[in-house]
Formats: structure tokens, sequence, C-alpha cells
């Protein structure tokens, strides 16, 4: 169902037996994940009744259903969402950022948008436009679903009057280097726009609303996934300009920008839409795929080979080269004392690392918490770790993640690679490729962040 | 038998019942390396027999027993040791960092001097000069028992020929703030110091040398336990020279010291002793106590007291703050999900963590993993995380480390007080001394590095 290459696991271990077990492992996870099976675990249509998450709708009672999408995910939820209403489905708009190659069939009567990510661009406006353009027609008797996935906030972009899209580029270029949570990011972005933080709710003329999310954000906070231009928020204008001043960007975000957020938050400017807001009463909002799921999924299958598994977290973050190292500090102590878990044992860790830039190497942060736990893993026996970016893409390169083994330091050296050297300039792309140990699923269509996978066989 | 305060546990919890199951697991926890207990598990005597870890040494056979000390924990294996020797100990020197208030009376024959630590100073090398001195007496029918701990490095300082104490404590300054593991610092303190390194057996005239050592270092190396004086060095003048140019401390370290290095690269001083040397022939040494130890009868304690355990790692390494913020995201998951556990549950992660000093605040590095936990721990109800230095000391402070609570942020917050302000000027202390969480053991006799729990009860 899902598009990704199969053969994504190392060479090192891709003949043998622990090989097998270790892409069963990470299949699992990934299918789980599947946006349309995720999709469908919380839709269904039987003949007129929609169902969504328990809750029943009568289609008989909506004129017409428009679908909106946006985020990487975008096509197969849409797709899957499609596929479920038919002919009930009236038109839609959706945005994403890897066209698929062949255009799936249900979306004939969907338009497929690109946008751009991580820097919103002229297309993201124009495709925003034409989501815009479909809510035109919307009218209070129809029907509105929208799926919204990771990497929606720069592709649904409608910069707010007086913010030019050079502005908001420059603006999101430094949000996204001076270290800012995704929260404090997206306070702010939802306040220079048009249709982030509840306020697409604006276009659809009292229409009822039913979201669909799978979350590629830590805690799964609904309001946060593509800035949710359906959902409640409860930032403020007054947060967006404390993440300016916290940061430090003041010299480095326009001054038309910044001037915005002070107009909002002396009254002047129209908040995001709040909890409480009436509007919300004609909403529903499911939660339908999460890291949690994709990890939950690999630890069953884990079992179903005979493996110990433990779902250690799904809350990681900070730098990555010390997740890697903490991660083989686990490994030691299961090579040391069989704890926390005796061998065969798998532990799963999700979440999203961040990367300190320092060199001008090549990599992304999965692939830096391979490179973080070089030194830490060495000479372990049967025991590999390996890293996941459930989209498939990994920062700027055409991996996932990469795997780890107790020989990987040795190997490296014998091909006189610096694993020291090669962390230092960021360039963990390039140190892998050469050992052979990158993993390349290409994009998997699903984007519930990270995964790190502990394997001691 | 510890002399520690055990009126250890803070205000916040003292007077409820989770305050009681968290000072049992803590306290278990400190018995289990009790360095005295610790001694007795694996030194025993029965008549003339005294049994070293299983094997046999007839007392009969040796003409009379010496005893040497070095480290935080001297005080307490001596005394266990003296008190198992009994008259059959003839003389002792230790070095050790605090004196107790009252000396005990097992130690009548066993001369007790202070070092300096971490920079050695004036008093290191004369009480240095003290072990040397006892040890001129020792002949080869003699029996010389060692016990080191942690800290032994500058306590027992004799510094080579062309290297002066001010040359020494510089370059120990730098090594303390250059990043360096203490691998590192230690292959560069053996190669300049005259009984670092094996090489305080050169001066027991052919006596069998029988050590105990708690380990307060990750892994256990024994080599590296008080830079190892009776243990065979792997590392080489090469590897020490090397650890100056990796971190570029050719500027700072005296000319002079790195000339003798250099020295001895090309062959013109003699090696530490190396394994396979003959003279570890006449050598045993036992590890006695750990961190593992101590993390273990943790888990035992929660156990007993209906909490489900788990011993995450003992090989924890890395920032401090960044190590609370992982330790939150299990505290988080176990909220959500009841995984890794269910509650009531407590996991236990030791090891030692570093400090990078951006600020010139008060703390260490147990109360800045706490710290570095509050926003993530932030809301969790009945759940807390306790750092603990076990040898009750965390970095120049009187505290052995602080408790985080899912309320903590809030209270801090009432108080007008910024976590992440302090947490940027490395003032932990200060932090939690106003909150009231701090951990005061005091000094608490023994040292196998540092603890961290987290208890969701």
């Amino acid at each position: 169902m899902m598009t990704y290459s199969h053969d994504f696991i190392p060479f090192s271990i891709k003949n043998q037996p622990e090989g097998r077990v270790i892409q069963a492992v990470l299949e699992a996870a990934l299918q789980a994940v599947d946006p349309r099976r995720a999709v469908e675990q919380y839709l269904q249509r039987i003949g007129q009744t929609l169902t969504v998450a328990g809750q029943g709708y009568s289609l008989a009672e909506y004129r017409r259903v428009f679908l909106v999408g946006v985020g990487k995910a975008s096509v197969a939820m849409a797709q899957a969402v499609a596929a479920i209403l038919g002919d009930s489905l009236y038109k839609g708009v959706i945005i994403t950022k890897n066209l698929p190659e062949e255009m799936p069939s249900e979306l004939g009567r969907v338009e497929v948008c690109r946008g751009s990510h991580p820097i919103p661009t002229e297309e993201s406006l124009r495709s925003t436009q034409r989501v815009l353009d479909l809510l035109e027609e919307v009218e209070p008797a129809d029907l509105v679903l929208c799926v919204f996935s990771g990497g929606g906030s720069p592709l649904l972009t409608r910069p707010v009057q007086g913010a030019s899209l050079k502005e908001i580029q420059q603006l999101t270029s430094e949000l996204l280097t001076c270290g800012a949570t995704i929260q404090e990011m997206n306070a702010i972005r939802k306040h220079l726009d048009q249709v982030k933080g509840g306020k697409l709710l604006k276009a659809v003329h009292g229409a009822r609303v039913i979201t669909l999310i799978l979350s590629d954000v830590i805690g799964n906070p609904l309001e946060i996934v593509a800035s949710g231009p359906t959902v409640p928020d409860p930032s403020t204008f007054a947060d967006a300009l404390r993440v300016i001043q916290k940061f430090d960007l003041e010299s480095r975000v326009p001054v038309s920008i910044q001037s915005i957020l002070q107009k909002g938050v002396d009254g002047h400017l129209e908040e995001t839409l709040k909890p409480g807001d009436p509007v919300f009463n004609r909403t529903q909002t499911v939660l339908v795929g999460s890291n949690y799921q994709a990890a939950q999924a690999a630890a069953a299958e884990a079992s179903a080979h005979g493996l110990q598994a433990l779902l250690l977290t799904t809350y990681l973050r900070g730098e990555a080269r010390q997740t890697g190292d903490m991660l083989a500090a686990l490994a030691r102590q299961i090579e040391a004392t069989n704890q926390p878990l005796a061998r065969p044992a798998c532990i799963i860790a999700g979440g999203e690392t961040t990367v300190t830039l320092r060199g001008n190497g090549r990599g992304g942060r999965n692939q830096e918490v391979a490179l973080g736990a070089v030194e830490g893993m060495a000479g372990l026996k049967n025991t590999c770790l390996v890293t996941l970016a459930t989209d498939g893409e990994d920062g700027p390169t055409d991996a996932a993640g990469a795997l780890v083994s107790g020989s990987t330091l040795r190997r490296a050296q014998g091909m006189g690679l610096d694993a020291l050297d090669y962390l230092r300039r960021n360039d963990a792309y390039h140190f892998f490729e050469q050992i052979g140990d990158l993993l390349k699923t290409g994009p998997t269509g699903t984007n519930v962040n990270d995964l790190n996978f502990i394997f001691a066989l």
C-alpha cells in the first residue's frame, strides 16, 4: 500500500537473520501509520452514514462534501477519504510537498497542489489561494473534511496584511535556526497568517468541519500540527512577541513583522480563534495517527519475533548526538547485565531531536543520532541502533536514518574514517554512506516524526 | 553505620507517604555501597585465613600486613579492613578528602592524612610522602592491602622529575574544564606521576599486593579509579600527548609538561606498568562496589515497596541538562500510557553527566540534571525525579542533588523564579534552595558516582 522502498535495510545486515527481524519491526512501525490505514481506522461509511471516531453524520443531511488537505501525508490521507466517500465527495484541494509520480485514481475530484517546505514560497501562496477558492463555494449546509499532517505550516500560508512573503521567509529561516520549539515557532506563524490558528474556519461560511490529524509533533498537541487551521489556538500575540525577545531576534526579524505583533498586543488586530469560541461547536477534530501508534506497532512486531520489547518513550527531544549517546548507554547495560531487558531485546524510543549546526556537512537529525552513538556502541556484540525518520526524509538528504552496530567504529577506523571528525562537521550522511549503513526508504507518504530502535539480538 | 544525614528528603514531600518510599529507596542505594559493607562482602577472615573474593591467603605465610588507602571512601574502607584484620594489621596510611569529625577506633594503627581534590596541593604531596615512607618499611615477605576509591588521583600525587606541583595544578585545571573524559585525563596524569598507572608497585619491594576498589567510574575500568596505582595501565605517552592535541591545549599546558610527554614518546622515559608485566603476578585486584550495586539495591527496595522497578542504565553520560530532559521524557510516557512501566513505578539511571559552564551560578551536575527536567516534568501528577551524588557532594555545594516534581515549575513561577534563567546561569543550587527541594545528605563516606530516580507513584 505504501510506496516506499522495502529494500531499505543496510547492506551490512541485509542477508543476515537479524536483518529480516529489523526490517519487519521497522515496516510494522511504518505500516501502522500508513495515512490511509490511519484514516480508515477513524472514518467509516455505511450507506449514508459517515462515522468519525464513533460520531455519526448522515450524509443525506449535508448538501455537498468538500475536502481540504495539507501536509506531507495529505495525498495518502486524501486518497483514503476519497475512497471512503466515493461519489459523495464533491470537490477537494490538497497541498503537499512531494507529488506522487502517479496520481492515485481516487483523487480525480481532488486538485493536488504543491507547496514549499520548510520555507514557504510563492508556490505555497498560490496553492493556498486554490484552497480558499474552493472554500468560496462552500455554503452553510455543506460538510468540509480536513486532513492535516506534519509539514503543513509552510504549505498553507497566507500572510496577514502588512507582512510580505519575503518577510515571512526571513522570519521562518531565523526561527528554524534559533532553537525555538515548534510551539514557539507556530505561536508566531499563527499571528502573522490569515488561515492558521483556527482562522481557516472563517472561510467556510458556517459549514460543519471535520478534521483528521496525523501528528508529527511530540505529545500530539492538535493545535500545532500544520499550525492548526481549524483548531482552537491558546497562544496570543503577546506569546509571539515574547518568542522574538527570548531568542534575541529583534535585530534579525523584519521590523514590520514585529510591529504587527505589537499592534496585536495593543489590541488593534484580531486574535487567533480561542478555545470556547462558538465556531468550534460545529467542528470535530480527531487524531488518527501518531508516533505512539508506530512505536506500539514496532513493539508488538518485535514481540511477535520473540524479542523482549520496551516502548521507552515517545517524548524524546534534545540534541541529536546526545540522544544517540544516551541510547548507547542503554545498549551497554543490556550487554553488561541484561537490563533493562534480557536479550533478545528491542527498545523503542520516539520523538524529535534537534541538531545544533557546527559544521557544513550533510545529514539529518536521525543520521546524527546514529553518529552520536558510534563511540558508545563500540564493541557491543549482536547489538545495533537504527534511526528512522518516518517520512523517509531525514534532513535535506535521500536517507531516512542510519544503522550503528558494535563494529561500526572498528570498520570506520579500518577505512580511515574518524567518526568524531564527521560529527564535528555535522557530516553524518557521508560517514554512513561510506560505511554502507544508510537507510534509504524514499518518501514514505507518512510523517509521525522519528523513531529509534535498539536491537540486542 | 554510614554517617550521612538521614533527614535529607526535601520538605515538600517529607511528611507524605511517597516521601518515605523515596527515602527508603535512596537509602537502600547508599547502604548497598557503604564502603564498609562493600569491603566485608569481598574480604573475610576465618582464623589465619584471609579470603579475598574467593581466593585464600594464609596470614601465617606473611610477615606483616600493611594498608594503603586513597580516595573519598578510604576512611570507611580502611575501617572495614582494619576491623577484619584486627591485630594482624601492622601499619597503614590512608589519604582522604574529608577527615571524619571523630576518628573510628579501628584506625588506631592507620595514619589518616588529608589530600586536596580536585586539584592536588602540597598537602596531597606531603600525604603521598607518608604513604611512600610506610612502603619503605615493606619487605618481600609482607602483604600490602590497598583500598582505592573515587577522587584518588589528586590525593595520591608525586610528580615525575621535571614537573613541578604548580605545573601539575595548571594542567589539572585545564583538563577539568576542557571536556576531556576521565580516561583521557588520567592518561596524562599517569605519565606525569611516579605512583600512578601501576607504578606504586615499584615501591613495595616485591611484596604481594591485594587491591580493593570502590569504583566511581562508568563501566568500572579498574585502571582508572584513583589512576590505578597498582593496576596495569594500557595507556601510553603517545595517548597522553594526543589528548593535549585533541583539546588544543598546546598553548595552555606548560611547555615543560609537554616536553616530558614528548620525551616519553621518544622512548627516553619509562612507561607506566603494562598488562602482562610480571609484577602483576603478585597482585590481586577486586571491584567491591560500583554504581550498579547501588542501582540494583534501589530497584530491589522499590520492588519491596510494591513499585514496578526498572534499572535503565548505569552508563549515563553527556550534558546534565539534556539528561534531565530525557528522563522527563520517560516520566511523560508513564503518565500518558503507563509505559515503559505501569504506576507505581521507579526507574533508576546511573552514571556521570557533565556540565558545560555558561554562567557563574552555583550548582553541581546532579542539581543541573534536575533543573534541566523542570520544564519537561511540568504538570505530571504524583511524579518526581530525584538526583543524587552518592558521595553527598554535588559540585562545590553542600547538596547531594535535588527533587523535581510536576508542580516545581508552577511553584517556581509563583515565587517569581524563572527556571530557564537559572539554567542559563548554571545556578541550580539557588533555584532549588528557594524552592526548598535540595537533597542534603552531607558527605556519605561512599562514592559510586551519580544516581537518578524517576518515581511515578
